[in-house]
């Protein structure tokens, strides 16, 4: 074990992408837990659209990272030190760790996880933050019916691929998703099961959606914002429900473009719902549960794009996601990560 | 009763606010009903800023107002000739008669009013479309709970006016109106009871909505659109309500501005639902029996802004609701109307 902790923090605060000096590289020592604490030697960091809106000042649903401060990140790993009662030596936990080799903790928001039913990996996306936000996003936000029109944006990318699955594991009568490039296009049908993909790089997206959804759209679960968001609008059915947990396409403008038709909710009598996973704890248990038996049984598939390399290599994998590049869940895999 | 039916047809599509060379001014012979129908004298125009989109072409929630074809409009009137078993000559009727001085009905979407009861106008207003919109948007769409904290745009218009009253009457904590210029907001506060009132004209929305309600806002009712829309977005409690009713500030515009601070729903776990009245036909007697009630009972003011003129006069009357010249639900009397 190292004794040095590599670590990145914030250095500035970005305007539009992120640039290599908004970020630092900076050791210290591996931490030594006090009472009540543990150390946890990090595996594997969730790489996340949302990280782009901590980087950001100003309130949001969480306080932004400050200048200087680690990088906020979910994580996992196995505990090397405690002090805790709750948590020993070798467990394999997850939490929100940041973007370092060795974190300490308190076990607040640290749940144990099981490494002999999924690679830890797992833990970040279809068993993580990831899956647990398409689940309650599609079924309690999005109030999916059995035979309802799902229409998903970053369809390729780690909550989309999930929410396509699931939608079709619960009854849903056409799952359409929108993605960049051949390449996802294709995963999303073969890989993923989606009834037809739509590759947004290619043309007309509100002519392929007038196709494959003739009858309109009743659940858009929205990852992206910006122009696919405005072309699904058009296209809802009556009573329609739209999904707001992202807009990768706005993270990175400095003047973020608003829905010009969402007047068409009114048309439709639909609604545009913002959600949020933590407000669901009390039901991660039942909804992990769910997952992990589909998981088991074959019928979802949880596919993580793992990088390997050091905490150096964050800032990189960070722009990824706003290149289009990753398809499903991206993750840093620390070296020796799998 | 004259024998010669003036009219105001839609002559050209907008582009923009209505010129008077999008209109023109037709006469025809009064009809005469056949089987089934009956005609009405109109005396009372209902002026909506709707109105503005259904002369816009393209599918809404109504097909537009073809080229060439009598104005949409709702109107009250009494029944002059009748072939109708169900209608008599003498009783006075709302109907979507359109901007002329009579018409010819087969019934359908036809209901008596009862003028011992309340002034034709008021069925346009508080008992018409106008107070079943604020009903319907604010207790279903907008879910008011009792201890709300509601804000309302457009509040001294017709359906603002109306609604800020039954936020208050319903139970709302705290009802704050937002309109344009000091005697709007005189109104809102000394005649319709909104317990505060902010000018967006005289300076900061944001600032004003920071102050008045510190807690956030619980339920957005929306008539306008635009910046105020993005400004109140910004203030939005946990699990707010956004009731989409309009975009009056919008619907002269050729670019919509879109809410860019749309993400702010995620942020809130808030939705913005789209509403029309016509959906709840079922519970119109219901809440008119309510609405009636409170009228009585003088719980409630109906404020017409009433126009006394010629169907001639609708163009120009149409325009004071873009201008904001009009306090209370806008109508157009034709000569001899009160």
């Amino acid at each position: 074990m190292p004794m040095t902790n590599h670590q990145v923090r914030l250095a500035d605060r970005p305007n539009g992408l992120p640039r290599a000096t908004d970020w630092s590289l900076t050791e210290e020592e591996v931490p030594v837990p006090g009472p009540g604490q543990f150390t946890v030697a990090v595996s594997h960091i969730s790489v996340d659209p949302a990280m782009r809106g901590w980087m950001n000042a100003g309130a949001s649903y969480v306080p932004p990272v400050e200048i200087g401060a680690v990088m906020r990140a979910g994580a996992v790993g196995s505990v090397t030190a405690s002090e805790h009662p709750g948590f020993a030596v070798g467990d394999d936990v997850y939490g929100v760790f940041g973007v370092q080799e060795h974190a300490v903790s308190d076990g607040q928001g640290v749940i144990k996880i099981d490494t002999s039913l999924a690679a830890p990996s797992v833990y970040l996306g279809a068993l993580g933050m990831t899956g647990l936000t398409a689940y309650f996003g599609l079924l309690d936000t999005g109030k999916l019916k059995a035979g309802d029109t799902v229409v998903v944006s970053g369809a390729a990318g780690a909550v989309g691929s999930i929410t396509g699955q699931i939608a079709k594991l619960k009854g849903a009568g056409k799952v359409i998703g929108i993605a960049g490039g051949p390449e996802k296009c294709h995963a999303l049908t073969e890989e993923f099961g989606f009834d037809a993909a739509i590759d947004y790089r290619a043309g007309n997206v509100r002519k392929a959606l007038r196709e494959h959804a003739p009858r309109g759209v009743d659940v858009y679960f929205d990852n992206v914002g910006g122009e696919i968001l405005d072309d699904v609008l058009t296209r809802l059915a009556r009573g329609a429900r739209v999904v707001i947990c992202g807009a990768v396409s706005q993270y990175n403008e400095t003047q973020v473009r608003g829905p010009a038709n969402y007047m068409m909710l009114l048309v439709a009598r639909a609604s545009m719902t913002g959600m949020l996973v933590f407000d669901y704890q009390d039901q991660y248990p039942q909804a992990m549960a769910e997952l992990a038996g589909w998981l088991r049984d074959g019928k979802l598939v949880s596919r993580e794009h793992v990088v390997h390399g050091s905490v150096g290599d964050f800032p990189q994998t960070l722009l990824m996601l706003f290149d289009g590049v990753n398809t499903g869940k991206l993750v840093l895999a620390l070296d020796g990560g799998e």
